[in-house]
């Protein structure tokens, strides 16, 4: 069994959970520029939370082209990722709707660490059925981003209670740092070639 | 005319079946702990239900691995089958906004049930047109499983009425019971290799 | 350039319609019977539509599959198509919310005449790429059916000032007309197999 | 890494994109043609911004048909142009529910305008990885559609503060201009033949 169908589904799951976001931008009564002011924050939160999206859709895809066949647990894991990232709608208009507050930016956090370590999971269910020195091994490495995203989620959380504004200027620091993953596969392909 | 293009079908529905859910997850207003209180039932309802999609969804990728060709009967039970799945969103809205009550709780098993049925149909309309000894008519066996959940839900739609905790439970256990659904066509494709 | 992709988008948008209709089965608030009541007649209605869709599908999957080059012709053909289809779910919880009030019912078949007249040139523009004597010329034939359900639909549209009733019956008349379409290419196919 | 996905994952998203905005005609309440008023500018808006996402899916079509690998920087710029059309159900709703005001009109010619920037870094992005004399190359040539567009969207942004007529019959006419363009990539490969 490849991987395909795999892919497809979560591709739709992803393309839909990135479009019902949009529908949380909820349409002003008004037509002036003052009407738009509480559109504002849940707009800002929509731009994080795609690029949140992307970099999921990104990494999955070029993790997934390197499955020859899907197992059991690789379909779960993968559902497992994909109710994490399901939520994230939710918590992105709650921030967006109430201005970054404490609790609903912990949550934001919280969503993104599950998600982080459904990732982690899916990943090594992956590892476990290639060779040691599989493409996925190598790109992944020491997976130092992997790693370090989950402490930073944790540490962001804990902040979100004191300062909202230093826990998502920490989501957005991880968004960044993630912006560039597949480079990490796409060169040891370039120099396999 | 092979499956391809049915199971992209599905897929396409299971995947908005799964993300509208997320929907009846209303945003709470206040950012305290408390406002998130209302979202609970919803929320444990939507983890139930989104495991029962997710376990259609696998069985259905599973089953569909077997078929050649798609003959207008399965698509008109596969049709069927989607039908009483979208169904599902509705009655899991209804069970989560209130706190699982008697008769909501009834009609989530009724879906279930009907939904049960779908797939059992579909299943023989499959096994119809492959060989008495074909991987999935193996795979199936005497399908123990896919007779003994209708009698179960059918047991908790009645229990509903007097007690909706016991028909969760049982819900809970058929979701359980169905989690390894897979292995079974994995273990005689795995024997065949 | 190959069918895939129109095909593709084209699930992708049918299974959105489908499923966004569901979401005009607002979920009662109350959890007795009588609390159902008023979503009866939206039920209904769904059903009817769910089942025109599938048929729409099921035809746009048969007549897929003989198109060998797409066109950019085909291309606004189809989307002209789903143009129209898209706006079933509107005009279906128009007809439900009112209980089949008879402006909603006109405009129901007002919609499906439309739709139905899209599909007829979307099917002209795929046979005018093909042999006159292609398998899907074949099946249509002289596409009796084709042709006596905008004739059905205009007569139900009048009806429908007068009695909604007829009209209803008429779009279940055409509908059950219809779910046996696929037939004609099936057999064309099976008897050059 | 081919562009299969790419493509699945875009046209996911632009079904979802086009269908979310049929959720924008509010169900009237009355039975009547007066309770069909309100939804006419809707309607209007929902009709021309049908055609825009199905120009930008047609075009996305025929430019990734010329796209043999996917480097990490075309994902990117394929997420970017969905993050700007994902917002045409937002201006959409917003134009029509207030009767093509003066600001709605600017801002949805703004997201017009961000959308024909972000294809228009896609297109270059997959250019950069193509022979000079390529296919997609050939089929854009001078892209004089491509720079004008952004002009008269810009005009039509100035002018909606005084007329929003004439900024929405640029929109049109933008829309009219582009209604043919793939012919460009069509006469070539058809010269090719």
């Amino acid at each position: 069994m490849n991987s395909n169908r795999l892919e497809a589904f979560s591709d739709g799951v992803l393309a839909i959970i990135i479009t019902i976001m949009v529908l949380e931008l909820k349409i002003p009564h008004g037509t002036d520029i003052e009407s738009l002011l509480p559109v504002l924050p849940v707009f800002l939160s929509y731009i994080l939370s795609f690029i949140y999206v992307g970099i999921y859709w990104n990494n999955h895809h070029h993790m997934m082209h390197t499955v020859n066949t899907v197992s059991g647990g690789m379909l779960w894991a993968n559902l497992h990722l994909l109710f994490w990232l399901s939520l994230i709608p939710f918590v992105t208009g709650w921030i967006g709707e109430n201005h970054f507050a404490e609790l609903p930016m912990a949550m934001y956090g919280g969503v993104l660490l599950m998600a982080a370590i459904a990732y982690f999971i899916l990943q090594n269910r992956i590892l476990a059925t290639q060779a040691k020195d599989s493409l996925l091994a190598k790109a992944v490495g020491k997976d130092l981003k992997g790693k370090v995203s989950p402490i930073i989620y944790s540490v962001a959380i804990l902040f979100a209670f004191y300062s909202p504004l230093v826990a998502g200027s920490l989501y957005i620091l991880v968004a960044l740092m993630w912006l560039i993953p597949d480079k990490r596969i796409e060169i040891i392909l370039k120099s396999k070639e």
